[in-house]
């Protein structure tokens, strides 16, 4: 028997990837997965590539239930983790929230970005932001890890070691990101049908995106001052992967090349590319990896190029590294698989 | 019997394109289709799709049967039409280039960005920018146009009208492209294979793209002084569509929108969208409209948005628009079809 | 000021692709576009590739304005046009129902198969099955046309010509069909998002379709007999097609090819193809064109590649084709355009 | 150090998806790579996806290291492994052919169909057909196996237990197959271009396939005479996947749901859906499984929906599986994690 953990929503595409990973973890026993649409009804039914793979049944969230679970993830849509984190909290659950919920500090720009009042605004002090490459230690001794979200994952590590050394002006950057559908969730929707989405790019929400504050929020934990950016995020027709393409300015005589390599060299999911090349998100499907790569096209211009899987190191892979941080278990336990290609 | 124009070159994207749209131009008859590997060989059995529409087959490139066309469309690899324009211009015949041969007014930059010396240098000053915005009345009365690249229609087109107000700083302008596959030609290279580009997004060629310094020449013409331009095109997993964001920080006072919509006020193929909107690519796919949508996210900030189907205002569709100018016909003859959507 | 038309719910793919037909047809007006859900809105607005090419604003359903059409069009759900029609009718209206309502003849069969009481049952043998290579002059003469559904279309042709002549064994018949997604329609459903379809290939209904009663019925008024055919329809990661690909067992002697170039030697809308070729859907996309294909792969066995645009010659390109005989019109104005390739 | 293999020929999708697979399996090490237009170069500078996995470089193929090997594989072109084998098995190298010099018995069959003379005629009796639901145990003793095709494998695993058990008549065998796109391997070809293959759909060598006598001998194995089938293939714009649509006509009181399950109870990868399902190919894309759906649309008709990888099951993953067989490792060693979905 491995240790217990539980998912609370576990029919979306975050959810299912997270089953995906959990169900292949050797040190984890999936014990409690929740769904108040599909309770009663076996995994694989809904998701039939499952199959073989776990006989579990969607159950109503059970409080008890989860109370039982060494581990509770969340992969609900923003506004739900905070209402029952508190109580699992109290029953001596580590909790891992992949909504929105606890990532931004200031309860003020959370219900402005997110439109309600934050239900838990005392937590969001204890809650560690989960970006192992920045808080691995807090992570390791947290119960409450907020799991980053996706563009922010991938802009955050294209910028951190630069902000980190003084390596680029702190106005002036540009994050250019582009998505796939997934992204956007498993909703009955008419914009992300394959008729829309299909044969077809877009940018969206270019006036401002709920990713930006949360970039903001960690740039200038980094930078100790506020960072001037502009995000825009973009839809492209492909199932998974992002790649944000971030414009800066170096500042004089830093080695752009030198400061990522230092900053990554021990880290086990970044990959700092070869010169002259480009990372493709495919490289990067199904796995918790972040591919960069660094192109000085003129005059103190850097261009950062940064590929992760939405579903995986933009969320349920994530997720699983903060596990493993908080269990004591080896960071890359469960989610070291290279990408399914082509 | 209407107008004679050739084709030389007709067996890639851009050619097949160019016939399509030809075949379908109420004013015009092609009369001669080159190509030295599908020579005798009827149109339609290379692309079924033109089946019913036309019996032509395809020849040797001859002197004398192109000699005999009103005009002559150049749709050949980079490095060709240099070699056979000088003799047509002789005969009379008026040219339009698809290629890049007689973008580049400088010789020596051409040489350097296309890896060869220019074959007929004394032809470059001769030679309009065939972009209509820009050169209208000069295209109508030249006989050698160059039709520009996709990625710098679409990219002076989102910023003509800011520089010609002075209404951007002339630094730090970023155009972050992105492209369909069929860019890249109808040519038998592993890179461009489904397996290869499907499901993924990744970006090219960063450090350097030939459309740059055709970019560059463009929009010193409209400022007078030279642009700080960073441009990086990105490849995306579709068959058409251009979708430039274009970053650059407004002057004081400047009103882009107002800009916008004076400079293009009369352009019958050029859509300044609504407050808030974003241009999807399939909107214009198979058009030869550049669709453009302004945002300004923050402080001095413009984020510029601007898609045209790369095989037609990118291309064969700018080349018809071309001719219509030099044959003094009404400018969106043959080329006013909406887009096939979904 | 062309022909007075109407449309009937244009919010779908099949109202969409039919405005864009109707909008550059130049014998008719779009007088009134009816929708529930967005009156009040410009067409534009939803569907942003028709910028430029109407002011329209969609409406509620007012009996009065629609009585002002010469013809009106449904693109209705199955279960509309057979309570609005008959009115319609009466005001001497004549009406194009792209929907299902008066495909079946017999209304217990229709009534199995959509589950609900038909309205209008009396109309049902008024109303005249619009596949225009059956029906040519009969629909010409008709004021009530069922266009033909999608897969119907595409297999019905496949084998009309092969019925007619005798020339199949009426046992045994297999249509193996393919669809691009956008025959499910332009509604909020989960199974159809990109993220449910893209990259995947599946079978549905492989127990019963709606179009098999709809087959039988075509395929018994030619062949006098019933036929004995098994349809499983398929859903392909692609925006547009359809491809059925039929057995059938040749009778002794039969010849199809010349069954086949002689049935259609006149139809300006079916292309036999030559020997050893495989039509593909997108040579047919956005044009009213089925391409068809045979192969004798061994023995008597029959092979007929039949491929259409399900939006176009399945659905709208039909309509208007069908508008056109009821008007007098040459049968090919504003449908005779190219597919744009790629 | 694990048991030591080599691969030859890995530079196409089968060797990349082999590579993939043998560098997670717990028990060997890849020991030798060739490629002649690669040696030299890293595995992961071709496939960056393999980064941070594998160190290897391509060699030249070198028959000493390759005689070091305990087995190797064949990942090459057809017309390869039949003249490299012959020296490996003398050494005392099992082998595992990926390509098709070993599947067909008879070699005038084969030279048929391949267009050239076999070079090692006498090894085709020796050569077992790896397909361990029908030949586990002779796989398990062989040192020669000929790893079936695709789409003879998804049309087998489809067809065998009714095959076997008398359920279906012999003759009108229908099998309308569709493979993505990887199905046509890594190479620079223009029909597989991403503009040429992209939302479009078709079938090709409707008059006969390569794999079809492959499918003949196998059916023929297990029915004890011929079996007349019917084989189409058709190309679907995604990367992997296969999906067989197999037609039969029941023999009377046959009952295929309890031939199916009972033939495949203890198959490790083959998996029997609920009534009323569909199998779709993402549900075993980069998995070793074959899943099955059974339909009976009325009368004596069955359909079988049989969906695989066919870069897994269809080819590397079913190499791995007859690996784990002839070394007497468990035969889901290395072979059973969960599909990426979505």
């Amino acid at each position: 028997m491995g240790i217990p953990v539980g998912v609370v929503g576990a029919t979306g595409y975050t959810g299912v990837e997270l089953l995906r990973l959990l169900l292949g973890h050797p040190e984890v026993d999936v014990a409690v997965v929740t769904s108040r649409s599909e309770a009663g009804r076996p995994v694989p039914e809904i998701f039939p590539s499952l199959r073989g793979h776990t006989d579990l049944c969607y159950s109503n969230p059970d409080p008890a239930a989860l109370a039982g679970c060494r581990v509770v993830f969340f992969a609900t849509p923003n506004g739900t983790a905070m209402h029952q984190v508190p109580s699992l909290l109290e029953a001596g659950v580590k909790v891992i929230d992949l909504s929105a919920d606890f990532r931004i500090r200031d309860a003020a720009v959370w219900k402005q970005w997110y439109g309600q009042e934050h239900a838990s605004p005392k937590l969001l002090a204890r809650a560690v932001y989960g970006l192992p490459e920045l808080h691995r230690d807090r992570i390791a001794k947290s119960d409450l890890v907020a799991n980053p979200g996706c563009y922010a994952t991938a802009v955050a590590l294209a910028l951190l070691p630069l902000l980190r050394a003084g390596a680029i002006e702190t106005h002036g950057v540009i994050a250019d990101a582009k998505s796939g559908v997934s992204g956007a969730g498993r909703k009955a929707e008419l914009e992300t049908l394959y008729g829309e989405t299909s044969e077809s790019f877009r940018a969206y929400k270019a006036g401002g995106h709920r990713h930006l504050p949360e970039m903001r929020q960690t740039l200038r934990d980094v930078a100790g001052v506020d960072i001037d950016l502009t995000f825009v995020p973009h839809l492209v027709p492909m199932v998974r992967g992002i790649h944000a393409t971030v414009y800066a300015t170096l500042t004089k005589g830093s080695d752009a090349r030198e400061v990522f390599t230092r900053f990554y060299a021990r880290e086990p999911f970044v990959d700092v590319m070869p010169p002259g090349t480009h990372p493709d998100t495919r490289s990067v499907r199904g796995t918790n990896v972040c591919r960069i790569a660094l192109h000085a096209p003129g005059g103190n211009r850097l261009v950062v190029l940064s590929v992760i899987d939405n579903l995986v190191k933009g969320a349920a892979g994530q997720a699983i590294q903060n596990l493993n941080l908080m269990l004591g278990l080896p960071e890359t336990t469960g989610i070291s698989a290279a990408a399914v290609v082509p």
